[in-house]
């Protein structure tokens, strides 16, 4: 199919209907005749997205990616003055909204259902590659990183800290409300600054 | 079931087959039926310990939980001397080795099957309570905070480089094997230190 501005319409809206089902009956309960009534369509039509539910699931997991970066990148390009663009960049992948609510619980249902499906892995570790590499840009900025700091290393750290706010914020709501996962993660970007 | 000795033996032995089963098949396939014959015994006589698929998964995240509270207890009870204890109580909660790679990988399908299970989120909480509390505790040893930073936000951000280091010391462990992991820990914990 076209990649229109009628299908991408019409892949979003599939997409969400994938993420609804997955949020309601779990990963088991999203079949493709499941995510067919969802989506108020046929087993037929969705054949041009997925025809078994495996691939429903890499569709799934590829669209919260998709929609992640397009966000991260928007913040990044938005300008190269504002001091706190990457906070607001690694915001981006909290579960800090409804929107971003949604994403995060489908990548976890779908993180924890590729341990037993190597292709979804080869999806999830895409992304993992992704963000890790995001944590790295971000810790690149002017005075993000004091010197003596590994930056390897504190990648990789930066990285924990942010999928493990994301699992507690999604998990742990009443605990780790959106403005206190914003404030702990301000706070590990804000020790690792060169204050000088 | 009386709590002797064979008791305990029978129930860690029960609790390792739904493991198994788990990480072999994911949680879909974690019947009774096939516990029952990952276990190499008969369905009524699995009655004492669970009768239902939701009680078998309430049964095999309570063993993690526990399992993992013994190790740290013990930790933190064989010496007040030890300067890292702190840190080796931590690692004990993070996929270093296979057993505790066993118990991260149920953690996280159950994790996510909570999303949909709300007796098992109950389970899930009073494990994330029991862990931000270790959290918290490890803080409160001599010297290991800094003055000017606040407890509560650093038991929350250690917490987060935990549990984000489990999932990816579990689904990434050629980008983060034990050693790094475990570096990347101690890191974080020196970064709090009061090095006067």
């Amino acid at each position: 199919m076209p990649r229109t501005v009628d299908a991408e319409q019409r892949r979003r809206e599939l997409g969400e209907a994938v993420w609804r089902v997955i949020r309601r009956d779990g990963v088991p309960g999203a079949s493709v005749r499941n995510v067919a009534r969802e989506a108020g369509t046929s087993m037929g039509s969705l054949r041009h997205w997925f025809t078994t539910q495996d691939d429903l699931l890499r569709f799934a997991m590829t669209l919260v990616a998709e929609r992640a970066r397009a966000r991260v990148v928007a913040v990044l390009a938005a300008s190269d003055t504002v001091d706190d663009r990457g906070l607001r960049a690694l915001e981006e992948v909290l579960p800090l909204d409804e929107e971003r609510r949604a994403e995060t619980e489908v990548w976890l249902a779908l993180t924890a259902r590729a341990l037993v499906d190597p292709r979804l892995a080869a999806l999830r570790d895409a992304s993992a590659e992704d963000l890790l590499a995001l944590c790295a840009l971000v810790l690149r900025e002017p005075g993000a990183l004091r010197a003596g700091l590994d930056p390897g290393l504190e990648a990789e750290r930066l990285y924990a800290v942010l999928d493990g706010l994301a699992v507690h914020a999604l998990t742990r709501p009443a605990a780790l409300p959106a403005d206190r996962a914003r404030q702990v993660l301000a706070a590990h970007l804000e020790a690792l600054r060169d204050t000088r």
